[in-house]
């Protein structure tokens, strides 16, 4: 049984890690630290984990934290995690960071999109982009895997496949996005009052962090620049994410061929489907993400739609796909 | 006192026009028709207005509607609101109607996407599209004001002052609505399971009825055309409509004088608001339209944001709006 | 047009208020103060009142405070009120008070608890307690009018008719709260993440601050000592209050015999209503409370249940429906 | 393998099993029947099966069903389901019953409930009721469980421990529940625009069905008689049920004896826990019951809050934990 330590796991994507290693079978959770809930059981923060395991939460400073587990999960804020994950590295733990401290190259893009510099530029080699549908074979080999960004990974998958095979002149993205992408701090904007019945867009054009994690990892993995507008959006609801992209082709496809195109890309997949209808409820509480080719009525854009839960494939779920190639385990344990 | 008919009154578009009516001040409900629920007390069928008035539903065979009242608002499903709106007309009765059935001047168009013809024709040209900050003349010495479709208005308002004033190669509207669009008849889409914790995009690329509405209008209006995706999505609110759209230039254009020219093209409109912030919840239960011009970080492309209550500017209260217009009312009574 | 003052009007009993006041007639907001908010406009705090008013927040440390306006309505926290209260009477103002500091008389109860000692014991006298249904007398000829309790109001008026012509042994009532009851202020239990489908009974038995003053109140209003659980919680609504009271008879008395003596005993009354069906939909946004008197299926047990808007009839409009009272307006004005 | 029939299937109980059974490991779906949706696939009807199973519904006309399956869980409606059990009965197969139809024992009072004659009242004495905690031994035995209904078994399992050892007078429950307790049926009660931002109570009193079956049940399991009041209520909320439980002791107790005596009752069981809080989100999506025993404030009245997702430990996870007990496998095999 593989040990794994999830550190800062006392919110969201630490909730959804234990909930899954719990039922893994061939990975447990072997410790949990929170700064703020150090001493506390887990199940007194987290009362569904009541009678399910005794774990209680560790403090982040404790020495015996590395002795604790073979693997990490990262759920840090991010330059906390940029330390954390080059500490882990010394002592030759693999890590998962799902924070966004390695998943861009480019420092300089980093330092102007998280207002801090880059400590460990030579680091960010050696880190896989935690997105196994396309950087499957750099992440088994990999000591680091950058869990993807929950906006970007699910437009990156939704457009991956035309910017790969088509000519695409730029990317629109419509990304509606659940409440717990928001995490557990209490912030006016994150109270009910404020998002029930609401539907706010947030940090529109090309604002938003995750947007030139898509231009940087699209480039990456198939070579070619887009443009990117993304306009995450804040809808009622706790988790699921789903986006209608719009990607202008510079020459013209079929619907019939671009569907086509996709479901070659995907080919194999074992958490890319393409159902006749697509909804966030389809995809809550699953690792999968739905995708589907739609008719915009012109040929030179493509309406493409993906949905999966921004806490599971756009985050933890994920986060356990990317351990899994890792460290030898069927890429689905846990996760089906 | 002006004596209003509401036809076919026991839905949500007649119950917003009741609250409206009952304190407008110049006008009131005086006869209310229902065939499904003849006979019994409004309040019975919507308990809120429970002492608040004694009106009962009329049959709408009932002979005596044409002189119970001077003005109608026609809420009958399309093709019940074309007769209706004949025989109004007949009578020498000014009407709104909140059916498709006179907004479109091409019938052909009409025919495609309602699947019925439209027997008519000659009473299209009398018809004003009932959306005052394009129509306000028109409308006025209209006796027929074809009110406006919920998607239709939002994506028109949102988009004329570009379409007017620059030059547009598409427009692509991703316009999100509460679920009172879809009326109160029992069907599977609208219930509380499929509705709730869930995103659903409808109809999209140019299938939802409302596209061709829009592109005509846009037309009528500017003199200009434009291509559209419409994207129909269904997000678990009450009532609300915000459309975050993509307006694609030939010609780029400075976000200050984008703006400019939004505030120019509805400068003195009561009803258009700036605002800093944007969202479905500072416009809910007004009849305002809420717009913000946001940077897309790309010049050729403007985002514009458009949000109103789907019920009221999207709605009955644009309906009033009309009706203050036609009678000589102050524009703004009853709606503020 | 009586010029009035909203001291800390920047919550959601403060926003109310102003919404009310701005439609009255007869009088307006004139001040508004807000510590947090000082010099921001209220518009920008709550951006649906934009174009509607031009009022700013004034810091309440303004010494201007008590010339700019002739009446107040008092948001402040508890003790914060107490003062304020003093200050306004001593200048010869009328309030209405929304804190809980001015509604109970037996001081050792307030201090017990509110964990504060009362100042001024003396001005407890000349405080009415503000439910226009029971002390509308009172309220008339005073000057401090003490705005009952959300849960308070709900369960006293759901209560009363019983407690004062039946022998009621004691009262339990199970109190169902939108979230709005728990104001603006971004806590961990108002996150929507922990609210949204969900459900939490919180401070149940006989320790929410409630709980004394209906006991006290119902005595005060009716003569008699009842015993109380009340049990209140939070369910995902917006706003709205629903309490489904049982109430243990010493002597039965028949279903026709208690609906009668509530219809009774609440006869003539503008804002009490005794619908068919009873629910939360039909109370919100209005200044009524909504009254059923259920069969138990037992003789001995009365059940009623009783609905408002906690913001309205359970706040804001319960407020303006005191100031009414005391400054002479027409009871119902501004608030159908 | 064990091999099961999900008969009805196409139901939100029906969807439950499908999932729990997918991963149960020692039972799966073998057949699934719906006579709506014969020959669909039910990852059609459910998306969220998508490529995880491809089962078909199958008619329930056909006659291969029952060598399809050596189990089945009945999931039709009341009356539907008397006969579907009494043919697999006559062909020797174990069933769980989610109907009404084989609860009570007393034919009359079922008769009256749900407005039908009991065909089979022989049969009856051969069903044990399928709630575990009460009647496992009963269970094990059986050849049929008739699985507890869902308001019947949260105020069961909350009241029984001290229906059984203290003296109770009376049981209050008020019983809230998500909306999935009304099914998938398009009706008006259930749609999105009436159940919003609502809470209505229904059926209140000794009306609901599940009123004699608690009574009924509690008397089988404990040897005494109880009164009951019931007050069912829709919450806006998907799948949970809390009940606060005010229950009348003639003799009084302390709330430490009586704590002790709830938690001795349930001492071993598997799926019952008392918690610090209680919550609808601490139990949804577990078989969990969550029961806490608060200080009602009085020591003649007992406060109990009981908790369960209602489509798992209040239907298909407690007929999976019957069929468990059933056919000898691990009593919580495929529930945690």
């Amino acid at each position: 049984m593989l040990k794994t330590g999830i550190i800062g796991g006392s919110g969201l994507t630490g909730r959804e890690l234990i909930k899954i290693l719990l039922k893994h079978g061939g990975a447990c959770p072997s410790i949990v630290t929170s700064r703020a809930s150090a001493g506390k059981k887990v199940s007194d923060v987290f009362p569904e984990f009541n009678t399910l395991t005794d774990l209680e939460f560790t403090d982040p400073a404790d020495s015996s934290i590395f002795s604790a587990a073979d693997f990490f999960f990262v759920c840090l804020p991010h330059t906390d995690a940029m330390e954390f994950v080059k500490k882990a590295h010394a002592r030759g733990k693999k890590v998962v960071d799902l924070s966004a401290d390695y998943r861009m190259r480019n420092t300089a893009t980093y330092e102007k999109f998280y207002k801090t510099k880059h400590k460990y530029p030579e680091l960010l080699k050696k880190a896989a982009y935690g997105l196994p549908e396309l950087f499957r074979d750099e992440i088994k080999g990999s000591v680091i895997a950058a869990n993807a960004g929950c906006h970007a990974s699910c437009t990156i998958l939704g457009a991956a496949p035309a910017v790969k095979k088509m000519q695409v002149e730029y990317v629109i993205s419509d990304s509606k996005t659940g409440v717990s992408g928001a995490g557990m701090k209490p912030v006016a904007g994150s109270m009910y009052i404020n998002i029930n019945e609401n539907n706010t867009p947030y940090n529109v054009g090309f604002k938003h962090r995750h947007a030139p994690e898509i231009t940087e990892v699209l480039k990456r993995s198939t070579g070619k620049s887009v443009k990117l507008i993304l306009t995450p959006q804040l809808i009622p609801v706790d988790r699921g994410m789903l986006a209608t992209i719009y990607i202008k082709l510079k020459k013209s496809v079929t619907l019939e061929k671009a569907k086509k195109a996709y479901c070659d890309f995907y080919a194999g997949e074992p958490f890319v489907r393409f159902p006749e209808n697509i909804s966030m409820r389809n995809v809550q509480n699953t690792n999968f993400i739905d995708i589907k080719v739609e008719d915009s009525g012109r040929k030179d854009i493509l309406l493409v739609i993906a949905a999966f839960d921004n806490l599971l494939k756009g985050a933890s779920g994920n986060a356990v796909q990317n351990m899994n190639l890792m460290m030898g385990f069927e890429e689905t344990q846990g996760l089906l």
